[in-house]
């Protein structure tokens, strides 16, 4: 069922100008994105190359064009208006346009949709307007809220499982094999991406797929997993060490983690520019001498999908803002040394920011 | 490596104007397509939201645009330009283009890339010259007609393995789920779809995902997989019975399918309308009385993807060419009576077509 109040934080975000990448104020908004869509009606359709689009008009009834493949009976509170695979997509939707107002768009609407749309004329100009969805949809109200908890209490027990997964000879995929099954186990549908499961050097590439590397003894093991529940993500990474206690080398680059990670955690509240959480973590790390090896941002804004708009890094001018949901995860990769990630979830509170995750952080020791 | 042949073919398409959808004439072309990119260069670059770009040119060396992310040694005979996420990528693009001419662009290309170029006068004007690409890969040379056959061996070797995996009790979903270890063991690198298994009635609904219905004598049991092998797809359907031979009824209908997919083949050869090889199944369907049972086209076009561009439908008036490949899967659904659907894969040859397939058709007892 349309959400109207998103609807209408849509609506008076693009008003304001804020919410197109041109600055400019615009009334009417053609949403493509199979996501923005399930969070305006609750109804999630993925038309693959099909055109899908929700139009979005001040004082107007919302408008569904969906192709008659994706047919359904439930009603949405909107204006279903259906084609087939022999319309003509720019015949469908330009007679519900006013060709004297700018258009905003989706900014992944497609070029083949996009091009006979402009055409026709079917707007006096076209604007990208997925910032007053994007803008809208980073912050979460309290339904929201609600799911991404839940989903990072099903990750930290899922956590407690995959531990115990780890034995003599176990390769990484055999661990990432296994995880779904759990997840599932716990009441989640499913992954929010793929599970990545990282042994001994393997743990110093931040984007290591799992292979059939061995565990051995002394290795880090790196679990960084998320699922989805209730439609929204969770995503944590912890580091554990196999069987030994690890050298006071690593210990030290652990200890940097830890502390870059709880320190950007502790000083998150409204106001606070999102930049600043980055620099915050970074500059930790740099003092302990490891900053080359810090090699991507310190996060990502998360909600219905692992990945949504916005960035924890250090060119987000943006501010804190209460509802933003956000991941928070320094790491050092240094092969031949340590990789070490950890991450947790918060969400932006009144006067700071709620922890999702509650596994522990020190150093554990496994098998 | 950049395959010359291949953008030679493409660049020809696109200057004589049947590689634009507005039939207009371009000698400069953006691919955006990761796939479409892969085919051209033999690099597979998944970018996500980011921007990457092929830009092929009327005689100059084609130029990749790539994130830096995406940082790679290898010389692939073309121009990179790498760019980072604080790069602007009009400004990037812009200067290679002829702002003179007009730009062909692809039909996926995002609008949050597309209306920067335009607000910028990149170009004369827009054109959608996704076509010129569609066109060229959808006849496949030597190298693909091989990958193709080597698939498909392997998917013929595989349905013999599937089903083993028949037994009093098991779910659909148990079956599907050993399918990906036996694919690799194979030696395929993964799935090309998500398999279907159909039990009894589910096998009357063509887009049936696995579920925990359970296999009991007397179900039809239809395998709808396919694998990809050196990057190209595989894709067969087979519609078996457990323990009980079938009625007279649903004999008949899967003797109408059967007819159906061998006389369709049949009749393919290089000038044949691609239209009257749907029409010739779909009328000894119809001519059986289940007519309205056939409810989608009878096949689609595959290659590098499951799903290329070209279906074999009654709208498209293409003939048949030497080199295209397509599947050719009829099939019946009539919940209660009977779901059967029988799919090859077809390359046109010079006066003819080879079926990659050899996994009989007749009626199968299994279990």
């Amino acid at each position: 069922m349309i959400v109207k109040e998103r609807v209408d934080r849509i609506l008076s975000c693009l008003e304001s100008g804020k919410g197109t990448m041109e600055g400019q104020s615009a009334e009417q908004l053609l949403i493509c994105d199979p996501y923005a869509i399930f969070y305006l009606t609750g109804k999630l359709i993925t038309p693959g190359e099909r055109f899908l689009g929700l139009l979005l008009q001040k004082g107007r009834t919302p408008i569904l064009y969906v192709n008659e493949l994706f047919r359904f009976d439930k009603d949405l509170g909107v204006v279903k208006k259906y084609y087939s695979d022999t319309d003509d997509v720019t015949k469908l939707v330009s007679p519900d346009l006013d060709p004297a107002l700018p258009l905003a768009v989706d900014k992944t609407m497609a070029a083949r949709f996009l091009l006979p749309l402009m055409e026709a004329g079917a707007a006096s100009f076209f604007l990208n307007g997925s910032l007053a969805v994007d803008l809208t949809r980073s912050v979460k109200d309290e339904q929201e809220k609600a799911a991404l908890r839940k989903a990072s209490l099903v990750n930290d027990a899922a956590m407690d499982e995959f531990k115990k997964l780890i034995r003599e000879g176990v390769t990484e995929l055999e661990v990432a094999d296994q995880m779904l099954a759990i997840y599932k186990k716990l009441g989640a549908s499913g992954y929010s991406f793929d599970p990545i499961v990282a042994f001994g050097d393997n743990a110093a590439d931040p984007h290591h797929s799992p292979d059939n590397t061995v565990l051995k003894e002394g290795d880090a093991v790196l679990f960084d997993v998320g699922c989805v529940v209730d439609n929204y993500c969770s995503d944590m990474t912890r580091t554990f060490y196999y069987k030994k206690y690890p050298s006071k080398e690593v210990e030290r680059v652990y200890d940097l983690v830890r502390r870059a990670n709880e320190e950007a955690e502790a000083m998150i509240k409204p106001g606070v520019p999102i930049c600043s959480v980055d620099r915050k973590a970074r500059d930790i790390i740099s003092e302990g001498g490891y900053g080359p090896d810090f090699t991507h941002r310190l996060g990502h804004f998360i909600g219905l999908q692992d990945h949504e708009f916005g960035d924890v890094s250090t060119t987000n001018f943006r501010l804190e803002e209460e509802g933003i949901a956000h991941s928070v995860e320094p790491g050092i990769y240094h092969p031949g040394i340590a990789g070490v990630r950890i991450e947790d979830l918060i969400i932006v509170t009144k006067d700071g920011c709620e922890v999702l995750n509650h596994y522990p952080k020190d150093i554990e020791v496994i098998g």
